[in-house]
């Protein structure tokens, strides 16, 4: 599958990505690699301060560094403002896994009134409904399934066995990994004397440009309309997303992450590993919520925010449960001092329950 | 695929599906849409009071509304004793998503000895093994795959890529998703000094009828006996329910929920997203489980139960964790001015160490 | 599929496996069951002192027990040091779902200069790509995808429409459950100014011999050196590793588990449904995390360990959260109490706020 990468020169790698070059222009990169060990004739680089002394050592060929790291460092180095960013744009250019043959498998099945951009690879046993729509350049791996009236933009790839449902769309340049679901039946159903009704999920999902989104990841379509993920959107593995939920552009999302429905997420929020999101909240732009916090409010203002007890050794754990359980009995306790003291105790009206939860 | 919806007129609907009709029966309904801002030729419904200043406001050319809110509404309107139900039975008249077209495709293989019902549809590369029944006007996806022994009851929807393991059963009337596993190996293995042994999973998976089983949900078969899932359960999506276990009568557990082996569920109880349930418990009947609640103990009566220490700014997250962790220290110190004051303590033995976690 | 298996005595069992035998050798065992009710003809086994009154009333034809429940009990009976394991592996005699048919379905696609082993099953619709290694008798079920220069190693099993990515690595007797991803990309996106920029991801998964991977769960591959799932580590459903991480040898994790990016995880831990590991964390080995846990440093020592709030009703819990939220107040009225009666308060850097989460 595809031809072995060349083996640029350093110069030239700076000249193509616009970086400052210290060293030897000539040397050849064949690949690249982590700093620690390294391996000769390859590129690596060094974004994390934690990571300096490393670079002392590293057995690479050259290292992409920031400037104050490149005074350190005496070896053939690539200067970059933002080196993660400069090593990344290098080193896709020997990913293999993007490579893209054009053509249609012969066991590939696609109805006669679908229209495919020119140069798609359609892998095999791929099922291509009625009324799709594919730009160009499209790779639609083994196995995936898109239903009728589905339409996924130029340049995107469906690695394998993607489902798109009926009439959902895929903007330009998505990346969708094994087993991910788009458009899924919401999880509508309405309470009946003789058990649930299945409430119709009429709408669709809508994706937008520049779209990531992680294996065995589930996205259910609307109700009656759609569930909307905008431009830009980065989701890993195993993300839940409920139908009539939209999430701002360039809002990326880690794996495990579930989020109930008719939630709007804003724009560029980063939200950690299974962290979970209540249905009907309106989470604001720029909002950073930490790996595993429980969201059962809306979050109107950008900021940091997270919850949760932290792991501990069990027996410790054990005596922690026990005696947050007891606060009712500390609170009574502070309350029946302060009485025989005289000190005032905060009205109760103060510290009235919560039932806002 | 099918054919589009015909538009049945407000005075049809009202006597198809038994409801009052207020105004225009002539009007001729196309589609359904929501309450905002609604559509021309539409119709929506109105069941949540919050959303009574929409019901002024649409655009829809009817609404549905209980007797209530049909005073208040001078429009087109069906009255129903429950809006949201009402709404989802017209809904359906208009739900592409249930099109069946009988036929076997041509790539489907079917093993000699199956048997199938009337009138269903299997669609492309489905695989059907030996001994599987299939009961009429059942629609089995494209990539299913129903192994040996397997059946699934009459006028069931596999939509796509779902597994069905050996001798698993699924009643009438299921609506499986895409990425479905029903049958996969319970997580059986006993410690050896030379590591795990794989304890063999003899037991299948029986399913009753009207379920619901979500996108990418996996229910593992039973060690001995079965998993056994009871009638009108409705499971979302990725879901994970754990050798042996039973999940009673229309019960309906949203996304994300874990259940570990042998727990059993009572009968109509609702369980919110993300919530995990240890193994060898037992849940009463009508048991509401909220959101990322953590259930480590049986529940033997019926109630709301939830756990849980919900998202705030990580700054003050930190200093509750802190704070949380100090207890002990607060506990000591009560102690001491009780000591000081020569109030009484409650007695070590009251506040033992919760052992039974 | 497969032949109904033999009925071996029990005399023969008690060879076949070093037991000590009681009771009737010549007895004919067709099949295992459950201690409760048990079936006759049948062998249970009794492991668990809290189902020795089962052991009593069993219609079981005979029970593999150790040697003092053989004391206690009357009927033909397998005396065995662990019960368990010497049932199991009797009770694999009777597990058709591990039959291995050799052959290659006409419709599964081998490319010319894959090498497959003797002996092997290759199921319908199944896809292996250019330079795959299978070794000898590996069972590649239905709608499996082996992506170019994947290798597995001998007696695998990937039972069904199991996703192994290019170059990644299944040593011997691996068993893979449907839906399993091994080897989607990392979730390595750099921010620019411009939105996120996918940094490709080089590296493979390398998983050793004897390991168990579930159905839907994933694994992905490094960014740059390989994702390690060590020999012997047995992986439950829905579970989710980053890129970069190593789980080491025979460690045992349940459903639904996260763990972020980087992790390395030591030997023989056991690792609780649905608890989280945040990344680049070293947990040591024979660590137990227990169900829910939420991870967020290394993990230097051997251990049980855990964290959260187990759910109560919610009226109560919602008070608890109030309470745990007024901690704060509490502190400040402790203090006060203290400095009216001059006692000693701790110093405030005794208690700092802990902000190393």
């Amino acid at each position: 599958m595809g031809s072995a990468p060349a083996a640029p020169t350093l110069g030239e790698l700076a000249a193509r990505f616009g970086l400052e070059l210290r060293g030897d222009a000539q040397l050849a990169i064949v690949g690249v690699c982590a700093l620690a060990p390294g391996k000769p004739q390859h590129l690596s680089y060094c974004a994390d301060p934690r990571l300096r002394q490393e670079l002392a050592r590293t057995r690479a060929a050259a290292v992409v560094v920031d400037a104050a790291d490149a005074q350190r460092y005496g070896g053939n180095a690539l200067i970059a403002p933002n080196p993660a960013l400069a090593f990344a744009r290098i080193a896709a250019l020997f990913d293999r896994a993007r490579t893209l043959t054009p053509g249609v498998h012969e066991t590939a099945l696609i109805a006669a009134d679908a229209t495919i951009g020119a140069d798609c690879h359609i892998g095999p046993y791929a099922v291509i409904e009625s009324g799709v729509r594919l730009g160009a350049r499209c790779y639609i791996g083994p196995h995936c399934l898109l239903r009728a009236g589905a339409s996924v933009g130029e340049d995107s790839r469906l690695e394998a066995r993607v489902h798109l449902e009926r009439g959902c769309r895929l903007g330009a340049r998505a990346q969708v990994e094994p087993g991910a679901v788009i458009g899924s039946r919401g999880f509508g159903n309405v309470r009946t004397r003789e058990g649930w009704f299945a409430a119709p999920q009429l709408g669709a999902v809508t994706v937008g440009d520049d779209v990531e989104i992680g294996a065995n990841t589930t996205i259910d379509r609307g109700a009656l309309e759609d569930t909307v993920i905008e431009d830009g959107v980065k989701l890993d593995n195993q993300i839940q997303i409920a139908h009539n939920c939209r999430i701002g552009a360039h809002t990326a999302i880690a794996a495990c992450v579930g989020i109930a429905g008719s939630t709007v997420i804003g724009r560029r929020c980063l939200i950690g590993g299974a962290a979970g999101i209540g249905g009907h909240l309106t989470i604001a732009d720029d909002v950073v919520i930490l790996g595993r916090a429980m969201v059962t409010k809306s979050i109107p203002k950008a900021g940091v925010y997270g919850s949760g007890l932290p792991a501990q050794p069990a027996r410790e754990w054990r005596r922690l449960v026990a005696r947050v359980r007891r606060l009712q009995d500390f609170e009574r306790r502070l309350e029946e001092i302060e009485k025989h003291l005289k000190l005032e105790s905060p009205a109760t009206g103060a510290h009235g329950e919560q039932d806002d939860l």
